[in-house]
């Protein structure tokens, strides 16, 4: 029996306050569903933030790391997959999630939203940020998904998973 | 001595008349100046239109492949590079690219355009499309430029190589 | 506290009896040790037969896909990483895994040890194949350790870890 | 009009005299026909050496390499595709080339020589030594062929292009 991932995207150094807050917040959530949380793995930002969140309600997480160094993991990361590849594992995030959240934008996280939605995924936007909904829902109107709140955005993975 | 490399991203199927247009004049202008031209190398859209330009004047044309397969290979591609790895090759063309020009815009051009800004790599935008004009500028001001005609796009290519 | 993870590589479809026997058991004892399989995750041969193994002692099993598909999945995979990357995948099999035990031998396999010495890790052989042995010890003799059985495997393993 | 492209794979460092004498021949012999040289790009042993043969015959150069640094590209790679993702380029490598030669051996040729059979191509050995000459016959007894001179794996590869 295949467990649900769920993977959480977003900045790392460049995460504003409210994302991180989402961020955790998420984690905890998808923690409590009994799903697992995906994430680029790294210490920092929203990457961090949801996998401490999912490790405060005994989740599991994954984090897909870029590069091979051990450094710069999360310490809330269970199962560490080294990539070696750099920001291409990006790529690999989308691809095995079963249900894409974006908490907040940045460059990384925007060529996350763009390599699922070339997958023909759905992806669920988390931020304030006005524009680059307005750009995702013009490349994908049917499959770029507006959540206001944590608890919104999880409502709205339950229905695709 | 290396030879310079311009990639020319843009949407396959989803390019508009115009995008197709502007690529083909790039692949010229970027095979008169003496430089490569590096695209996605598929057999569709600006891909396609880039590479015929590229051709037409000469140019030595390189494709990064997404797919092992040979059916769907733009036929003026000189070099084919088979990376077998989907979209995840993206990264490859901005990271292989001394200058990259986005014509057009659709989801895996989107994702070119994201990776290489994480890439600290400065982006050439050639479309019409003011929300994309404006998000890509809102994650990186300095480093994504603007052009409204194919011979800009070059002109702004020639002074970052 | 991140999990340690045990790569079981060995062939598909051209896997021998004593391959599949001793996959099972290796799967098995690291579950049993409360560590993680890690396998290339496909419904064949050595990584479907490990994954049985862990799954029937409680283990948690990671496999790491070379496509997008659904199909061809080991029915014991708790996690799914989809790569999308066909073969260039091993190199994450092998840089993911705290130790990596080659069991039984074909090409994807051969790339798996290799790909594993020359990220400067160690690999356990449980093969009667003379030559395979001969040729990785060679390539490494330091790094490349000999495993009569299943359980010869796990005890080299467990210093490695 | 697609140009045929030979990949030359063999040690960095631990490249042998003899070993580096070939690939310096190899280049040469493969610009002379007209074909395309690829290499692993490195400024390092047969990559090296086989792309400076090409270019002392005024062929055409690409280095398909591993990470994203400029440091330690061979000075005569005139197309540098940056990959930034290490030993799993070895991938593309294989998949790029019309006919792959293994001029010495190495972990990492090991790899590339595993990947290439993998992918069902024909790999042509150019090395003295008779462990890996069995030990990949073994593997794909019709598609492992022994070459014992630069000139006999051109002629080789000629029916195979």
């Amino acid at each position: 029996m295949r467990k649900i991932i769920i993977g959480v995207m977003g900045p790392g150094n460049g995460a504003i306050a409210s994302d991180l807050k989402n961020a955790y917040k998420l984690g905890q959530l998808i923690a409590e569903r009994g799903w697992v949380l995906l994430t680029g793995g790294r210490k920092s930002g929203v990457m961090d933030a949801a996998t401490q969140g999912a490790k405060a309600a005994n989740g599991l997480t994954i984090g897909i790391l870029p590069d091979e160094g051990e450094g710069s993991i999360s310490d809330g990361v269970d199962i560490a997959i080294f990539t070696g590849m750099g920001s291409a594992r990006n790529n690999i995030n989308v691809l095995s999630s079963d249900a894409v959240i974006a908490c907040g934008i940045g460059s990384g996280t925007a060529s996350e939203i763009a390599l699922a939605l070339k997958a023909n995924k759905s992806v669920i936007l988390l931020n304030d940020d006005l524009t680059s909904q307005e750009f995702f829902r013009q490349l994908a109107p049917d499959r770029v998904l507006l959540a206001a709140t944590s608890e919104e955005a999880i409502a709205i993975a339950s229905k695709l998973v």
